[in-house]
């Protein structure tokens, strides 16, 4: 039997209490033997619960039971998580946990802490909420160099983007309807502003290929300033919107950024709708997979938590934990130094003078109709495929010209 | 240092090859150690093969090298790769392939020789493809009860599918295309009535459910029937027709069928297209997930081989095959006892009377309106979910009305 302890019994941790004594019994014919919770770190009281003879408020308890081989952290944050984490660690525990800040900021620390000590440090669950990626990256996908990584990995933007599209909210509207059926928190900058899904590409990026990718390092918009207008352009184009996270090998380089891009109706992407995530990966051996499912909620998350805890004890012993080599100066590469598509939106004042403007800042550049005939005084058009620092050029330049009064938005085109 | 020896050196054997070639610093990066190809078995002569001097025509001198620890079948059929991969198993050899036929023929069998000589028997590749699938559904989804599985599974079906919902070509037409571009073989009696994809579900069954599921129980109908006509049907009501596979856990029993059905556009496997395949799973904590990708082809497939010869190599000594209970009696549910919806074409003599038969046989139904004013003397419905055998007596009784002479087609609903 392996005794373990889960420390935070909030929305996930509870599910993965629930789902281990839901399924023990096939969960024990998985794992070779019986996995039973044996510790609960909480600071609330739950007098009420199935389980209330389980919880502590001291973490010592659980650091000083040797029996205790695996610590599950779904505390969240950096804070005391990070504290545990290490503790636990260098006590020789095996930690899983769903927490991706602290993965994406501490997992090259963490990661060795593990290695040191002999134990494992998992977290499938810290993205795309069940899915399984974080395995099959590694894993499954191990014969193959990994060129890119292609995701939608938020649900709460991609619920709002969608709503744009059925229901023809704009933005404000969208995000109200997706608070009030729980999709966005009340503060939901860290959804809406990309830092999440920034977050999850990270880590993904690091296992992809085999060293750390440090978050902070890659550009990040998020979907604030998307417009029902936008949304219809995208669709006069047979596209739609979406918050796409995506990071790609460059030589010895890696290019990644979060960003609202226009996805066409041929890629995997374009039908991944509502709450849904789902990841393309491209190697060289595979070509394209895509894995899709539920990338948040309680009973998926805890799902991906408990594969972990399965291997562990499976695999009891082995050390199958990453390495992630920090490099000196970083591997993500400058931003405007990458190549895109974009598709702009002008407010002109003369079309003939302006498209002559478009076109001496931008060369050859196909354009877009409007979708509709009540959009007045207004270009469109899609870039060639041009460096990101080349763009900005042409794109001030354009704003020097008398026939453009205002450039209503610019959006990458997904290729 | 590993030694590895693939014995079949067609499509997928070569596949294989190359692959560790190529990629080989980071293979044995991921693996802990190097893996090396040390021989080849292949009757045939590579004279200009940069591998010339591996190659033996010889099976003894890889059973007989106590140097290869891992033996790669790559020859496909019953015949030679199940006596070698006897004999590799008793050997003490761990065994990797992409053979589906055997895995379903002889999968119990061959795991529990694997299990008796501590070594293992993986076959990822033997469905579809380079997806990462077995694995996942095994390890990452260990969590779960799974409940059931839906899955694209053969290319070359799709494909045709694809062509004539597309292009409007018929199914001769498509078949004849598809042989042209080498997504059909001469004889593609295996792909177009199902087997293919009739082995695959038995063993993706076999996996979710820890227990054989017998592919020769397993109800299987190809696409030979399935008109232009009924695409244009399928289409009006917003939906297309894949051949697809389908197990759920029921009680003690498992329903499992392979036949063509209609799929609306609101499910994930609507937009898998031309000779893709995905698989999706359903499981009482994850909910839904969806694995999407290559279902065949040299190097996604070869992907899969050498992805289970790293997890080889990695948990060196340890056992992680499978374990599948063989029923007494079977476990797949009878067809007759199982529900479905029918989509139902008659060419009908009278109209209104038709119609009143029928709601006679069927109680009632959905119509569905001609998608074509061309539509002639044709009544299309949809029956409720019913039982097969309930369907088999009402589409008798119906039969017996004078109103309907003759029944075009009829397709189960995919719900």
């Amino acid at each position: 039997m392996v005794n373990i302890a889960v420390m935070g019994y909030g929305v996930v941790g509870s599910g993965v209490v629930e789902v281990i004594r839901k399924n023990s019994v096939s969960i024990s014919k998985k794992a070779g033997q019986e996995i039973r919770v044996k510790k609960i770190l909480d600071i609330r009281d739950f007098p009420d619960s199935p389980e209330r003879d389980l919880f502590t408020k001291n973490p010592d308890e659980i650091f000083d039971d040797p029996s205790i081989g695996i610590v599950v952290e779904t505390i969240g944050g950096i804070g005391a998580a990070y504290e545990f984490t290490k503790k636990a660690l260098s006590k020789g525990k095996n930690v899983v946990t769903s927490n991706k800040e602290l993965v994406a900021t501490h997992g090259p620390e963490l990661l060795k802490l593990a290695k040191e000590n002999g134990v494992n440090y998992l977290f499938e669950a810290s993205v795309g909420g069940g899915i399984p990626i974080i395995r099959p990256l590694n894993r499954c996908l191990a014969a193959n160099e990994i060129h890119s990584i292609i995701g939608i990995l938020n649900g709460t933007t991609n619920y709002i983007l969608t709503q744009m599209k059925r229901q023809g909210k704009d933005f404000d509207e969208a995000l109200k309807e997706a608070q009030q059926k729980g999709y966005a928190e009340a503060d939901p900058t860290a959804d809406i502003e990309g830092h999440d899904a920034c977050r999850k590409i990270a880590i993904l990026s690091s296992i992809a290929y085999n060293e750390f990718v440090d978050y902070k390092k890659i550009h990040t918009e998020g979907i604030k300033k998307i417009s029902l207008a936008d949304m219809k352009y995208a669709e006069s184009m047979d596209s739609t919107i979406k918050l796409v996270a995506i990071s790609e090998k460059i030589g010895d380089g890696i290019m990644a950024r979060v960003a609202p891009a226009i996805v066409s109706s041929k890629s995997p992407l374009y039908s991944v709708e509502d709450v849904f995530n789902a990841i393309v990966v491209r190697g060289d051996a595979i070509g394209e997979v895509m894995f899709y499912g539920p990338g948040a909620g309680k009973l998926p998350t805890a799902s991906a938590v408990v594969a972990d805890v399965i291997e562990i004890v499976k695999h009891w012993g082995t050390c199958g934990s990453y390495n992630w080599v920090v490099k000196d100066g970083g591997n993500v590469i400058d931003l405007k130094e990458t190549r895109t598509r974009y598709f702009v939106r002008l407010k002109v004042e003369n079309e003939a003078e302006a498209k002559k403007a478009v076109e001496n800042a931008f060369g050859n550049v196909e354009w877009v109709k409007a979708y509709d005939a009540s959009v007045q005084d207004e270009l469109a058009f899609v870039t060639s495929c041009v460096l990101e620092k080349d763009y900005c050029n042409s794109l001030q330049q354009l704003k020097g010209s008398k026939a453009v009064k205002d450039v209503v938005n610019a959006i990458r085109v997904l290729d």
